[in-house]
């Protein structure tokens, strides 16, 4: 497995990288990530905050708008910035809808047989940028993982934290305005009619926050700000509401999921970035 | 004069609004810009730093990549981003390169025919947006302004606080990577034989910050960073020790003009995002 540097920015002390690889999950495909790295990393291992970005977004969103590196660098902690999809896998339709196929990929595991050999974002985030950074022998401590993210991304967080590849590969989730419930929402239903071959029906036991918080007894450490003034919010794609409950209701009290509703902000990277070093913050707390 | 508000996001705090209106210096052009508003302009007026953007940007870039809005949040400053350049003038060859005509206003007032009409920066920043805001009745205190700016708009910065519509408009100017001596390279070169009937001598007196410092005798309150990773800065074209010696000697200490060379920093928002807060900590101390 090769890792090319395609570009490195000095940033908050630290540095932000570029990379692009060939990413088996993907199908063989070439993926992008961006990854910081506090000043700390030139002395010691230090942990990883895993950022998911929203549909049509790319590795660049984050990096360049959110808003994170001057708590990472405060707290010693890499960022990696992942794509949202595969990019150029060539199948019909897959550029046809913003909130379908590219720059759409739902971090889960297709199963539908047009799409399983490259959509697989969750394989993607979970096991193989893990393996590559490895490999690299990057200065990471890969034991000390959390998980932040977007819209799609925060379902992805939150998703990936609760049923991801392997139990407790993060410490930590938070989102912001996370798509919460994605079975009863028409992004979520969309993309697991299309991604998945058995459509909603076989989303709910994997890759709904909601479904999964019910079942979920552990212990758990979940942060989620949304906005009031959030167009999607307003439309039903969000929800926030029915994980809130759901986690209420299997007993993880506001200590271990805090959702706070945020008057007026919307879906936007000022939004996000007027919060990133809460979010930062939060997370140091566990890494 | 109307003032069309295009979109508004709330943002740490405040608001981000995005502003049209028609430019009579741009020759009747629709101009945009972005203003941040603070939590503290919805119970008093508040003081205003204005950011000019480099070559290619718009009144976008700084708004969404600068990382200024914490810090400006907290010393309740509003910040003013306008755009580089008119747009649409509709000149033969204006979109032609990258570094000149569209996007590369140089934040100078053409004296060259097929520029004079549209090509009036210095005009659009220290009378116009001044004007349009008091006309629009908003919370902002104009006798407290600031003034900032990357690479052209460095340039623009320094020159607009040196020598701009009037003394003294501006109590302090901040630069990341600022061409600061524009006669003696490539871009500024290029720029003033372009914009202005008497090229590059019409510019020594007017639109040369080193040039200019030369000859300011009452104190300033001046602020440059610039990284030594930082390509255009390897080429010559920002020069910022031929400010720094100028402005030594001419006698002002690095109490009045401070220039910090950042090790390996580079020309990106990434490093702008890097000093953003200490820049506007530095204008909340003049204003």
């Amino acid at each position: 497995m090769v890792l090319d540097l395609v570009s490195s920015n000095r940033c908050f002390g630290g540095e932000l990288r570029k990379y692009k690889h060939q990413s088996a999950a993907l199908g063989g495909l070439v993926a992008n990530f961006n990854l910081f790295l506090p000043a700390q990393a030139s002395s010691k291992k230090v942990p990883l905050l895993v950022y998911l970005a929203g549909l049509t977004c790319t590795e660049d969103n984050g990096a360049q708008k959110g808003g994170f590196f001057g708590a990472a660098a405060e707290h010693g902690i890499a960022v990696v910035f992942p794509d949202t999809s595969p990019r150029g896998a060539g199948i019909e339709g897959e550029d046809a809808d913003w909130d379908f196929g590219t720059g759409a990929g739902f971090y889960l595991n297709a199963t539908h047989p047009k799409f399983s050999k490259h959509y697989n974002m969750l394989t993607h985030i979970t096991m193989e940028i893990p393996q590559v950074i490895l490999t690299a022998e990057l200065p990471i401590d890969l034991t000390r993982q959390s998980i932040a993210g977007h819209s799609m991304g925060g379902h992805g967080a939150l998703t990936l934290y609760l049923a991801g590849s392997q139990p407790n590969q993060y410490k930590s989730a938070s989102a912001f305005a996370p798509i919460c419930n994605p079975i009863k929402c028409p992004w979520g239903q969309k993309a697991f009619d299309g991604y998945l071959q058995g459509g909603v029906a076989e989303a709910a036991s994997l890759y709904d926050a909601t479904e999964l918080i019910k079942k979920r007894t552990d212990p758990v450490n979940i942060l989620i700000d949304y906005g009031t003034g959030d167009n999607f919010y307003k439309q039903g794609q969000l929800l926030p509401e029915n994980f809130l409950q759901a986690a209420r209701d299997a007993g993880h009290g506001e200590s271990e999921v805090l959702v706070r509703s945020q008057e007026g902000y919307d879906h936007s990277y000022f939004f996000i970035s007027t919060f990133a070093a809460d979010h930062v913050n939060f997370h140091a707390k566990f890494l």
